[in-house]
């Protein structure tokens, strides 16, 4: 299974926000972008390993900007750290007045831990990661950080008490 | 404004998982779970302040279960912590196949922090939580620390480095 | 095939009214509703005989309030009659207003007819109805009624005349 | 305002039968069709009346075939009776195979009661209706007695007991 | 296989044009319009051949009215030319408003190229077309000519250059 | 009002073809495709002109290749012609299989006219286009003739005959 860098599997995925994903204040829901940005991850995640994937983890999940009825949506994905059978991608959303020439803002940031899964839905090895630059290096050890300290809290869960 | 219980504002939504929200092989798409429990924190955020609410923050949601097509899914969501204008909301989510006389199962948790609006979109303060059982006593000391630690985080990020 | 309760299988499902299922109005369309009410009995009958089912009668839907976008919707179901192969399932719909605290209204009510199936898709037995309430046992002989009536029609309709 | 006849009103909907429309067994959810049933039932109103309309009351809902997933569904609604404020339409649905010559059968039919409203959401008089045929006559006389005894039931339920 | 005439597969299908559909400025996306096009030109095309029918061609797509949400939208669909296995339908949109007595007027035509597939994928041979009219006659004239450009301008396409 | 580059109006959306999205033989329906497509030159349009824009024409729209349920389906919008107060945009289809390496292939193609309007719903000019490259000059000729030629043949329609 060959190695592919962090470029082979980066996504990028637009969409205009609907009157039914708002409230009635005219604000997205929050569930509108989550589906989004896992769906963005999903992309992501099934390039990297071309196996199926589901979604094992969501984490800091953070909105930095309301989001509004009529605006362009884009949601950039790519990898951060692989593990055996895991992928944790990192997804940030853009999104852009249409009206305005204004820049696109980041609206929120977000990592996604997905998980490759043979035809019988066990988890499969997947692919090692390319790290070409210094930033993708660095992102990577921070989330092999986050990847053992939630080893490592599962597994005391597991313990008996 | 009265403060309230954790019982005045506790909700449960259910919905059965269509083929259209699974991929190929017949799992759920997470983001089709998070929009479902992102609404059932809306339902509850607003029950408790009467005001429209945005999600701020998601944290911890990890998926133990695999959810299938026609699948029954239940949320439950309840308050565990109260800010000035913030509410984090425990989200835990079952899962039970209507097919066979087993119990439901619990396939996923996560806390989401919802702010309270005022008509101008600013953060508005929100009713106290009255906390009724020991159980509701522990959780809330814990939300605090993570509402604490999430603002710290906030105010570095904000600072000249 | 043992007999159940009528609390085995009762369900609550709930619902945000979005736009897009009301009218320039903003009151919801009816079907709208009839779609949850009707997915609340199936959740039912299939609790009840854990066998696939489908709808055959619809009676006394009837409209005492209108429900407008925004609000919560609240299915609440349960059987009231069962017969060998048919289960006749109570809806009442309640509605809330999530900006206030008054409590919930009933908005409309329906009996729903499922009929359990086999895999060729053909009437199958169901389990007998366990009558715990005064309540119940007086609402299984009007269901037994409605039954018996039905039955009655149907069979004048299929003679010659 | 000026009466109209019934064939001024009278409307032919016309869908498939999509996979997220069915239960795992390819069955059209009753729910679904019930929303088609409606959406025709709310033309014809309007169509009649040129007012908002909203659905009060459905009747003898009754499946006689099974519809599934790939089929053409077809919804033929017409005014039966009209009183003051209120329109009882009937709705006919036929199924048709696109993959075989074989004429479309019914597949159920119903009731449907509804009323229109004025600006401020009161009930509002209607346009009389025009019979032209025999057929549209007796079905007149029923509808009539039917609205009767619904007005009876309502009054009787509203007395003290 | 037995040749049919025009009027067997004549198709019409009706929606009320819903926000989730439009523009803030409450324009019909014109994407919703076509996809309901298609749809019709679809049913057209089936029920000719009665096998599994993909689009080719959509040609001269022209809107000549705004289309607002809440109108009734109609799709007339009729085949016009048929080759050895693809079919060409007109389909014509009108377009109603429910709060006036106005006719409808129509909003856009078009023509859908439909190609019958057997069960491996293969284009496969479908009924011949029977002209009852001197309209119907002049059209096929028509539709054969776009159909024979189309053609050779793939050829062209397929050659060096 | 300032020139803008082809670049700068440039839109790239994507999206996985959902099971809801095909027929029975599960190829995606064209309607489907052609909406996502409408999206894509709505996007681009409103861009360059930062107005509400609505759909006036589709042209050429040709079917290369069957996409079917799973596939990732990507979106690429440009500008071609830009007339007074409209635009002429390319939008051109990839088809990628997620389960495999291959290299995603062009799957249709078509011309799409929108039309910038404003507050009255009245045609409004837009930016011109500054064309930086020999291919983007020798497509705006083309775009050039496309526009006279269906300005011409409205023209001799609106003409007594």
């Amino acid at each position: 299974m060959e190695a592919k860098p962090v470029s082979y599997s980066r996504t990028v995925m637009s969409q205009i926000v609907l009157p039914e994903q708002a409230n009635p204040a005219g604000n997205i829901h929050g569930g509108e972008i989550m589906k989004m940005m896992d769906n963005t991850a999903y992309v992501v995640a099934r390039k990297h390993c071309r196996r199926n994937v589901v979604t094992a983890r969501v984490d800091e999940l953070e909105f930095y900007q309301p989001i509004f009825v009529g605006q362009l949506v884009t949601c950039k994905g790519q990898l951060v750290f692989v593990g055996r059978s895991s992928m944790e991608i990192a997804v940030r959303v853009e999104v852009e007045d249409l009206s305005s020439d204004q820049p696109p803002i980041t609206a929120l940031t977000a990592f996604f831990t997905m998980v490759a899964l043979d035809e019988h839905g066990r988890p499969v090895e997947v692919p090692r990661l390319i790290l070409e630059t210094e930033e993708e290096k660095r992102a990577f050890e921070e989330g092999k950080r986050r990847y053992e300290m939630y080893k490592h809290k599962r597994q005391k869960k597991a313990q008996p008490e």
